[in-house]
């Protein structure tokens, strides 16, 4: 006998686990968007013209269990050994509940940038801790939260301080004990802008031909000095001086402000965030409060709520790129958000005491270290130092280098007859061993007291982390329940759509998270040995091809570990080719008025201008406009940048008319991929005549956005830009990240994705998501204008509806409609872009119909909430959009309002039991911005605003 | 030069990350509490006679990373290989987001039973989830949510069977082919009840001999067979016939119900739960309506709240040991709630479409595998079969065996000629070719289809999961929010205090939890050779050791799951030794009148007399009615069972006493472990006197509480009764569990917890269990009376309130009182245990001293809120108290109360912003047992309870 065959695979992750619709819904959805099948659709949709030849093929999709498997295989070609290497980069314990609480917790890791501070409290919260240890630590004023790694926040504490230093000079000074890292990238960043670095010791610096000049503290090779000598010099010159801090330092040695600084930077990666083969981590800036305005990065401050309750919310948010374009103080847009709210709850954890022991230990530890090599006659380069030694060995580096991996150790070569070892949180009296075991030490003196080795002067006199929330009881069920709280203020993937035009907030699976956990991709140096990082190798050239495969490019570099620091590769790339070919002077750039603000700010920052070519009413470019700029700008003409589908979420059909016009006046074609999730398996930008785009993998693979980051930005471009790819930070010129290879722990996350869903799945996500778009324009229609359909009146993955004739009708804003969303559950989409007035409206494929629905009905909700303005039955001012998002202090108030407390809770859409409530009502972003608080308010004034 | 030392270790775990209260609290609670110091407060506690002689000594305390370290290397001690054995345990595939949001997330896992139903619901609902596919899945109305194991459900239903059977016969039949643990803890059961087992084949049965019969299906070596007949027969001389089936088969095969069968048991471990070389997951039982009200264990039911909501619970409270006590239908206390969580879940995620997938393609495989092997010439015993096949292989079964090891698979011997093969959801073609090879197979044609071996008439016809629930689209977004959305609903640990009297609600730390995750305790077959487990043997022998120390005992007995279960096992090791010595008449057994109600229901299990001592006024046990019983009793005094200290929260100083007397006439004693949080380190009930105690290992020793289960019941016992503990399930007698250490995989949560805190560590957390009770105790003072105090003045780790005063003075009951602690966002104490009418409260060490004033504050707030019905101020009816609790849809709601909303909703304790909400008002408990309900209810309903 047979049983009745089943068509459901259980273990189908694409079309079971990932896409949210079943093929049920899909029936239904199409039959309103009015399409025959998805294949007719998807024709309707993208023309003939910019399709891929042939479908994706990777092979049979794994299932979650058989990529788990998989994966466990790869990773144990990563050979996790103790890595002593130091240079930024350290061993740290995560913290137990932290892992699980904020790292594995989708409620964490799922959440957007907090843009609507409203649903984002919880997040800010933790964002402000982290930039109240950060500002305390550095004993700077202000801090922000947080740039991409150590290096890159150098190089934008460099363009910072030619912003706002009060000399014309051109020059700025690197402190030759810098990161080789930091060194590489500050001269990549450094080039194209005209600025001149000098490398070299702090004695020689002089301050009368540099704006800047930045220091290590601890150098790199583990010197400690004090540059309040060097500060005063700078300052006697009008420049400004800079110091690189490792932030454990901190806690027993003199802080940059107090030396000082006019800026501080560094990684917080050694609290409590695993290494990760270079990322990601939180790196930090801090500065004083007079700079603030031009910091680059995220700032998270107080202001108040429309009741006058304190709130938190992103500050000057008027410097960033979204605004000013290629005027912004730099094109930094993903922050390392989950990394920093790891990193600022390690410090709540620890507290200062506790933090302060850790260094203590590492201290003593390193001090006993010195003790054994200098006792067998070794000779320790410094004599003071925090937590790293250099050590001479002369002619015998590679055979203690060798002896030490024997041990299972990793310690640095410096220079040809050198060897650094910086000791770290993770350091047991073993390891010690073990290097004076590499060192040929058979048994050092274990019995004597190593003393300290830091010079009076150098040591801390300030107290730091003072704030209460760094003097919490820290057991375990106290952590939990305060990392639970904030949680709980948020409004994250976990709970809701978040219908984000241009971010892709789609589903990050659980199997795709997990390796990430793993000691094998957690635990590894950035610079050790490539043969330890065979299963890394494996990862990164299998991805890299099928990133290929989906784009049409020839080669990928992960290097940028951003959205906006893959545009500067990129153009950086193309940069470098002009200059190959001679035609450096190449230096114009043509966006488009409707790009994202990163691109301008991207193109500014290799030093090109920026030439605006206008839209066509239907959204398009405008191709004469176009053509004529191409024209006019034909000797210096460097690139074009343009987005596709455009930012108006159409498919174009002139882009291969973009892309030839570009080409055939000497420019090269720059295709943001930001909107990559409407063409993965459908059309390629290689195919469409993009010689270099940059892959956002936190949108279309699945990298969760972590609350504002981490992000990945790798490149993808033709093989006449190979040889100008980002180099090696540590050999090579050009590096524009710490690490080679950017932020590698996230890989697993977009390969799982990749191998799950193989090449049918991933267009099929692409395709429903398309599917998704186009339902909800139709649903919408009629009570909403969709602006930019393509000519068979489909929009892409995504659609914009106009909300500028309510302003008109009923002094409704896009902030009220916004805002009213909160009410009914959900984040709003992205507002006023490309457009001012209008939200742009993107659901991703993740989403099922009932979701759909659930927000339709709410937007719908919200037109007729908005047409009883119009018709007079609401009142003008005191009406449930103008007065949203309501709390829950709202309701148990009196309510003097003309609408009832049940209109103004629940509108459409909401859930009835399972009610999201915001912690604030609308929060007053000018109020904050005229009060600058950027560190945790005194404990007394929260309880002022509870009462 | 030297810094400043800092006294602050960040790695001591007992006292910075367990224990809440931090060394400055404490200070100041010991002056609330009027002690010099805890030294002092601990000597005024317990009575000097009491004290164990010398302090616990672990070795040196690990870190968090130390003890993650250490576990990674016993961990690494045992093989995990792929085990076909089958009997019962298969390998699943645990979905990540199943695996992650459930079994990870401290909303589930540290949640309590859901005795309080209104701050319950999301769990319920899950449970019921899991009740309606097991009566889905069986054909039976009605199941449980859950039993401990197939084995003990078994015996369960063997008792209940005499229960509810209309006829006299003594005898109960028990098919051969079911699983041999199973038979082993059924004999266990029988023997002291006086029943009559036969095993025997189905076609021997005689059922005029017989109250009931239980088959296995399909059949332990394969087999199936249709029950019908066997069904008919019993029902003919009004016996009750069990079935013992595989959940997954009857996906595909004839259901129990359909066969006849009045109960039907089985295990739902397969439905994702890993085996964990034994447990924990969770057994189902399921029955006829009819006999709902004879159904051991805990039964989830629909009912309605205050408002005619609906709202679930859990029903048929009055069947269970807390209320009948030695009449109640089990002494089955604790479930398998959050396995049962998983099984639910997982056949959501799955739908019946998946579960049939899955089975058929198992089956398939299955067919696969026995064609190969018949086609080699090995003779496969049965022809029809699911999953598993034995095949005769005469004197090579060692070599066979052998073989199979060095393949990396585990087969089950039978008997000395034959071998189980059992396949399952993690078989993949690779094992069956190894399997082949095992058998000396080169390569078996691959390419044959093969044909199913399920006979016609055994096709399961009947639909099943047919409730929208299991129809969602399953999708990871949808079931991601679907399990935050039910977390959501409910108030456990991580968000709050949960001052359970008895049950010691400590933290649950996510180090501790860590190493359960891990392959190499998840994924072992109990049944596996000894030297494969290797690391739980390492880990069981130090664990014992060290409860060995704690306890005064000689040996441990991990085989107990549950604290009833180990109350039962004790009590038979007593029989067993009493047998031994010529004295089994021995049957009566002293339980004091305040004794947990399992006491008697174990006591009448063993098939021993109940004789209730009295208490004394003060609390105490009765001394002179203890002695008088006794001696009253001599000739036949078994036992007698005590809880130390007492359940009235006292050390009582005559508990030596106590087991003087009972020793004196001939009796054991049985000190109950429930209390044994107030014990660690200061006293050791072996040294009291006791002869054997069971440990609540999710009590004292961390395991949580996973929303009413797993727990883990090991015993202690001095050395005259080793030789009776309970035997191994699969070759010895006397078996209580079906796995020989109960549910192993739990196990590396206590014993983490032990080698963190050290002895030192565990010894302060018992005094600091002490110091927050009495701290409590005193602030609530003068408000409450305090019943129970020692000489001194002093509580225990507990204390109990008397509320029984406002029951004359405003008829408020203590049930008032506990809803009206969930408007201040808290889980009310034990209610009305030992004394009906008060609140017996328990704080444990993992609170500090902000929680405890919150929950005191919350207390007062309440006193004064009676207070203002005595004294008239507040209406005698319709008052916060008596309307609690209170929902948000009261608020939205017109308001008509003689109250404000926010006195209603945000009493003294709640938290303003962080306000937790129940989703239903106050539960109807005797509507739903009279409207029992116990699937989930068709979704119109639904519908209907939202408007």
């Amino acid at each position: 006998m047979t049983f009745t065959p089943t068509d459901y695979l259980p273990y189908d992750f694409a079309n079971r686990r990932h896409i949210g619709p079943s093929p049920a819904e899909m029936v239904q959805m199409l039959k309103v968007v009015g399409a025959a099948s998805l294949d007719a659709l998807i024709d309707d949709t993208l023309p003939k013209k910019i399709r891929q030849a042939k479908p994706l093929d990777f092979g049979k999709p794994m299932s979650e269990r058989e990529l788990l498997h998989h994966m466990k295989i790869v990773a144990s070609k990563n050979i996790v050994l103790t890595s002593l290497i130091g240079q930024g980069y350290h061993g740290t314990v995560t913290p137990p509940a932290i892992q699980r609480n904020i790292l594995e917790n989708p409620a964490w890791y799922t959440a957007y940038t907090p843009y609507q501070p409203e649903i984002s409290q919880g997040r800010l919260e933790a964002l402000l801790n982290f930039q109240t240890m950060v500002s305390d630590l550095t004993g700077l004023e202000i801090a922000n939260a947080s740039l991409l790694d150590e290096a890159t926040a150098c190089a934008e504490a460099m363009t910072m301080a030619q912003r706002v230093a009060k000399t014309k000079a051109k020059g700025f000074f690197v402190d030759e004990n810098c990161h080789p890292q930091n060194i590489a990238v500050i001269k990549t960043r450094a080039a194209p802008l005209g600025i001149e670095i000098t490398v070299g010791k702090p004695d020689d610096l002089d301050a009368s031909v540099v704006f800047g000049a930045i220091f290590q503290f601890p150098g790199t090779y583990g010197h400690l000095r004090d540059f309040t000598p060097e500060m005063e010099k700078l300052h006697a010159t009008k420049a400004i001086g800079i110091i690189a801090a490792d932030p454990l330092s901190l806690t027993l040695l003199k802080e940059p402000g107090a030396m000082g600084a006019d800026i501080a930077v560094g990684s917080t990666q050694r609290f409590g965030v695993p290494v990760g083969y270079g990322g990601p981590h939180a790196a930090y800036m801090a500065t004083k409060q007079s700079y603030a305005r031009s910091m680059p990065g995220r700032i998270v401050g107080v202001s108040i709520d429309s009741h006058g309750n304190r709130a938190y919310r992103l500050s000057l948010q008027t410097r960033e790129q979204h605004i000013r374009r290629e005027k912004a103080t730099s094109n930094v847009c993903t922050a390392q958000a989950l990394l920093a709210v790891m990193a600022g709850f390690y410090a709540v954890f620890h507290g200062p005491e506790g933090l302060r022991a850790i260094a203590q230990r590492i201290h003593r530890k390193t001090a006993r270290l010195a003790e054994g090599l200098k006792m067998a006659g070794f000779q320790v380069a410094h004599v003071t130092f925090f937590d790293t030694i250099t050590v001479d060995v002369g002619p015998l580096q590679a055979a203690v280098m060798k002896s030490a991996v024997d041990e299972g150790i990793n310690l640095r070569a410096v220079g040809d007859t050198q060897i650094g070892i910086t000791l770290d949180e993770r350091t047991r009296s073993d390891t010690i061993e073990a290097v004076w075991r590499a060192f040929g030490i058979e048994r050092a003196d274990k019995d004597y007291t190593p003393h300290y080795h830091v010079p009076e002067k150098l040591i801390r006199t300030s107290d730091y982390l003072t704030h209460p929330v760094f003097h919490m009881n820290r057991a375990e069920t106290e952590m939990m329940r305060y990392m639970r709280r904030l949680a709980d203020r948020d409004l994250a993937l976990d709970r809701a759509m978040i219908p984000l035009g241009s971010c892709t907030m789609k589903l990050n699976s659980a199997a795709e998270m997990m390796p990430v956990s793993w000691d094998e991709f957690a635990l590894l140096h950035p610079y050790i040995p490539r043969d330890q990082a065979a299963g890394y190798m494996e990862m990164i050239d299998d991805l890299s091809a099928k990133l290929c495969d989906v784009t049409g490019y020839d080669a990928i570099s992960m290097q940028p570990n951003s959205g906006a620091q893959g545009e500067y590769a990129g153009l950086l790339s193309i940069a470098g080719y002009h200059r190959a070919n001679d035609q450096g002077h190449r230096n114009i750039c043509l966006i488009p008025m409707s790009a994202h603000g990163t691109n301008p700010a991207s193109a500014h920052m290799v030093g090109w201008k920026v030439v605006p070519v206008q839209s066509a009413a239907n959204g398009d470019i405008d191709l004469d406009d176009f053509r004529a700029k191409a024209e006019q700008h034909a000797d210096n003409l460097a690139a074009c940048m343009i987005t596709y589908p455009s930012t108006h979420g159409v498919f174009e059909e002139t882009v291969t008319d973009v892309c030839q016009i570009t080409h055939d006046h000497g420019g090269q074609v720059y295709i943001d991929g930001a909107n990559m999730n409407a063409m993965v398996g459908l059309s390629r930008p290689g195919d469409l005549g993009g010689d270099v785009s940059h892959l956002n993998l936190h949108k279309t693979f699945c990298i969760p956005h972590g609350g504002g980051g981490p992000g990945m930005g790798p490149i993808g471009v033709k093989e006449h830009l190979i040889a100008h790819l980002p180099g090696d930070p540590t050999t090579g010129d050009g590096a524009v990240s710490a690490a080679a290879f950017g932020s590698p722990s996230l890989l697993p996350i977009s390969w799982a994705y990749c191998l799950m869903m193989g090449g049918d799945g991933l267009t099929q996500a692409t395709r429903v998501a398309i599917l998704n778009a186009n339902y909800i324009a139709k649903r919408l229609e009629g009570a909403f204008d969709v602006l930019y359909k393509g000519p068979t009146g489909r929009v892409a993955h995504e659609c914009i509806i106009d909300t500028r004739p309510f302003a008109d009708s009923a002094h409704v804003s896009v902030d009220d409609i916004a805002k009213r969303l909160i009410d009914c559950g959900f984040h709003a989409p992205t507002m006023s872009f490309p457009i001012a007035g209008t939200l742009m409206i993107e659901p991703t494929e993740s989403e099922n119909k009932a979701e759909l629905d659930r927000f339709c009905d709410a937007m719908l909700g919200i037109r007729a909430e908005i047409a009883e303005i119009e018709n007079g039955t609401a009142h003008p001012k005191n009406n449930p959009l103008m007065n949203a998002p309501h709390t829950m202090e709202d309701l148990v108030k009196d309510w003097d309002r003309p609408y009832s407390r049940e209109v103004g809770c629940f509108p459409a859409g909401a859930f009835r039991v399972d009610k999201y409530w915001p912690s604030v009502n609308r929060v007053d972003n000018v109020w904050g911005d005229r009060n600058l608080t950027c560190t945790c308010p005194p404990m007394d004034t929260y309880s002022e605003a509870a009462e």
